[in-house]
């Protein structure tokens, strides 16, 4: 066991590539994750699972096929498990994920934005 | 399916009570609750969850039967399942915890200090 806390800023710091999500914790079969991006993602859906995302820096959006939702630093959504999404940034975003292990970060679309679920920083 | 984000610092303003955690969000089977707390809580374990808690605002310490952990503003730590602990903090401190819905915040311990588990804010 660690007898350390997980400094959340440094560990941001620690890493630059966008859509490359960053293991900083595990708690039973779910995992927390660093993610810097701008620009935009791909459609996807997460059959299984909602998916929890917590704006540190900057704001994205999260695009639906019938609207949008704004997320700001200091913010947190749900994305209901199934349903299509979108993440978008005009400008160099960081947030933190909260997922179970194993997820797709790309969900049912896959290609070129699937990024390794295991990568620790 | 909400449409606005969740702002954690204005949930957080909206109630005082110590020890008396507020749902803010649910992902699958976990929840997402706001704390507040002064003081020192009492010891407990948690046989068959982890728990994670995120600190917001001041610092705590978490102590174990051989050692202690400062988490501070910005910080995380994983308490593992099973692992006797007490939440301590000399000034008010706030943090985001997460954990499997049912959870019983005083775990083992039960007592004055057990909190229901569904009280949103």
């Amino acid at each position: 066991m660690s007898q350390q806390a997980i400094n959340v800023a440094q560990k941001v710091a620690l890493f630059h590539e966008h859509w490359s999500p960053r293991l900083v914790a595990e708690m039973n079969d779910y995992q927390f994750k660093l993610v810097k991006f701008a620009g935009e993602f791909v459609w996807h859906r997460h059959a299984d699972t909602d998916e929890v995302l917590l704006v540190l820096a900057g704001e994205m959006e999260i695009g639906f096929r019938d609207g949008a939702v704004v997320v700001r630093a200091g913010e947190m959504y749900v994305v209901p498990k199934g349903r299509e999404h979108i993440t978008r940034a005009r400008a160099e975003c960081h947030a933190l994920i909260v997922e179970p292990r194993g997820m797709v970060n790309t969900g049912d679309a896959d290609g070129a934005l699937t990024a390794p679920g295991d990568a620790w920083v």
